[in-house]
């Protein structure tokens, strides 16, 4: 921590020239800055944030606080889950929130051009009329978009479509000398050196500054539809996931969810589920050109799921009907989290086949260390978000029973030859999982990387690697 | 160069205590060692070609040769077209084409694992009976999936399914220092760190030396079926395509060819194309579940194509039919290097709305410097394969002429803002169009990971950055 400066009252008095009116210290800082959406890992307030307007702004700021050695981490919309976006070893909040102009939407190329800090949620609007959409569809629609390019953020819709990673075709990133570059661009395709883009998108602003995103669009489907298809247990219902991917049925969303999980959703809504009999659900989404041409994967799924275990199928093919279900899954991070005074959570990946074995040792584990689990997640990907909730524990024995937890959990997945994050990211929260996931070979490599880009180490200090 | 060792007695009797009966020196190695598929850039005969069988042996190679500075040149079948297989700085060349196991097809996971040495038309006979493919198709067959994977090759289905990056889930890797270190796995999504295989794909060797891939498979289409769509003109022909790619048809491939092509392939494999009436067609592949559920796109694609231009429509939907026009767009490349004693290409990435300009520039730049230009290309997706022929021009002209007509190629491009390659990759022959494409300051960067992970710079020299 002390290789990084103290602010002093002519950094101060330097920003304040350079944004003017954008520079807040002290009590103007909302205390929204000291956290992002995991307060269990802590509230660490910076000595100032800084709001940017354009490259040249976040040029200027970097280039002055690597001279000096000044800590900065970029931020978006807060909303991260690991810690990402916290200044744990102070210095300046480099943030983005201002820069939220979507600068073109090209149909000929299909391609949109952005500010980092447009939200997931405007930018549906800017594409109305287009006939095109822009996939990725994290549960979180107050992110940003560059929050979810530096996060690689996956989303409901990966199955089909792919994650953040796949949408990216141009950045425009400023160096922490301050050097802007630009990175990708319009071309679909490129072989052309190493992917310092690939290499940028998911590094937590470790690396550079993302101060311009340009995605990839594609055709929107005309028509949607979802299955919801009960199961007596959790088992069975998982089960049938790799079944379900092979059928040929294409689904966009393959979601799993318990009766926990949507009872909770339902007194947090105030709104009834369709179906709370049974304990376990499997959620399928289909997007097609027709509602004719989606028949085929309907009877493909229906049939299957029927032939393996499954009570019912369930179609939502009205808006009414579709909405009352998806509006319950985006809202299962936040019920679970107003359901305990604060949780942990963990976002590991593992292959898919092997999604039953690692629900089936979460449930254990909650069992072995007496800490409650709620857990749902995308069963398409092998992606699961498990919660582990502190309810009435007292601070000690908390600490020392979701450390167990966690131990368990990573350990339980690195069996599976899992990875630490599908989508959530490392931050400073995940960091020592990360290490001992990837072992030091790699850590170094990425060290490596890191000072390549960064040789002061100002940028997002603490963070996945540093 | 000087700062290579070159290979003593002692050397060769340590590979060949290492790999018995798998080293080769002088007249037992073939003149097919020394170039790739294009003789244009240089013979350069390596000074032992080794074969390994396993990681272990790369790893035991490299180790040795990293602390000897002896320069490494890895190499898969050979069939690049930038001589990125080259041992330009001489020392080993470390094969392989005896590493060629398909280790595993994980039908749940929908996963592949492979040696690097097998080859893309050898891979799908062990996918019979899954139900599934997978999707990369890049024109070269006999290349191998190792080669594909380190040059991030594309293919004519890229514009639906993406190029070979979009595939690959996880890499056994060894390091210069000869330390193994496995990337990915059978996870389909991951934000854990920075991405390490992305960096690896399309490295070319320079970063490390593939020994395993893990492969993504989805489920097979069941039928697919072809468009040949004939145009008065280029323009016409070409102008096209944005709107056949937005008219919600999905496309699988969008290729273009000229009737020149065309008919220098005929004459290639004595064989007749259904059509050589039109001066340009658009050739459109669709896949899906049905004959029928392709309709609604086979008549979205007619409809539009005649509103704007096209002579007619021919469907090819037997087998016979598609084969005759695969087989000539297969052909394109070997055709077109028949018919000239050498020729350079150019392998560029434009955005798809500049394909039309820049095709239009290509016809310019024949004109102004006098060289034959053939091109086809994959319209979808803007990559384009430009070909300079040398015909009956002395070594003098043509050196000149030949310069000339690529300066002048990458200058449209960038003008554009295109990549310098869309697939065929970097090798020792575009260095310098990489360099004045991407600047100084990503030169040094790349220049920077390539020192972090191969620091005495034995892994395939001069290639992509050094």
């Amino acid at each position: 921590m002390s290789e990084f400066q103290k602010l002093t009252r002519a950094d101060l008095d330097y920003f304040s020239r350079l944004l003017p009116g954008r520079v807040f210290t002290g009590e103007a800082i909302s205390t929204d800055y000291d956290h992002d959406e995991m307060t269990e890992y802590g509230h660490y307030m910076p000595e100032a944030v800084l709001q940017a307007l354009s490259a040249e702004d976040v040029s200027q700021v970097l280039r002055y606080c690597n001279e000096r050695h000044i800590a900065v981490t970029p931020r978006g919309a807060g909303t991260g889950l690991c810690g990402g976006c916290v200044a744990i070893h102070g210095g300046v909040v480099l943030s983005t929130e201002k820069m939220k102009k979507v600068l073109e939407v090209d149909t000929r190329n299909m391609t949109a051009t952005v500010e980092p800090g447009v939200l997931l949620m405007e930018f549906p609007k800017y594409l109305e009329g287009t006939g095109l959409f822009y996939p990725p569809d994290p549960g979180e629609k107050t992110a940003t978009m560059g929050g979810n390019a530096m996060t690689n953020a996956g989303g409901m819709r990966a199955v089909r479509y792919g994650v953040t990673r796949d949408y990216i075709l141009g950045m425009q990133v400023v160096l922490a000398d301050g050097s802007i570059i630009e990175l990708g661009g319009k071309n679909v395709k490129t072989s052309s050196g190493y992917s310092l883009i690939d290499l940028m998108i998911g590094s937590e602003g470790t690396l550079g500054f993302l101060t311009r995103l340009m995605v990839k669009l594609v055709p929107e489907p005309k028509v949607n539809l979802s299955l919801l298809i009960p199961f007596d247990d959790l088992d069975a219902c998982i089960s049938a996931v790799p079944q379900v991917l092979a059928c040929g049925c294409d689904p966009t969303a393959v979601e799993f969810m318990e009766r926990e999980v949507i009872t909770c959703a339902e007194e947090y809504l105030g709104k009834q589920f369709p179906d709370t009999s049974a304990d376990a659900y499997l959620l399928v989404r289909l997007d097609g050109a027709s509602t004719e041409a989606l028949q085929p994967a309907v009877s493909a799924v229906t049939d299957l799921v029927l032939s393996i275990g499954a009570r019912d199928v369930l179609l939502a093919d009205t808006d009414e009907r579709k909405e009352s279900i998806w509006t319950a899954r985006g809202a299962f991070l936040e019920a679970i989290k107003g359901s305990t005074p604060t949780m942990d959570e963990c976002d590991v990946v593992v292959p898919r086949d092997s999604i039953p074995a690692f629900v089936h040792r979460s449930v254990e584990i909650s069992r072995e260390t007496g800490v409650r689990i709620r857990s749902f997640g995308h069963a398409g990907d092998g992606n699961l978000h498990i919660y582990a909730c502190r309810d009435d524990m007292d601070e000690e024995t908390w600490k020392k029973a979701v450390a167990e937890v966690m131990r368990k959990l990573y350990e339980a997945a690195a069996e599976m030859h899992g990875a630490v994050s599908g989508e959530h990211g490392i931050g400073h929260a995940k960091k020592a999982f990360l290490a001992e996931s990837v072992g030091p070979r790699q850590m170094e490599l990425m060290r490596a990387i890191k000072a390549a880009f960064d040789p002061n180490g100002i940028l997002n200090p603490g963070k996945v690697v540093s």
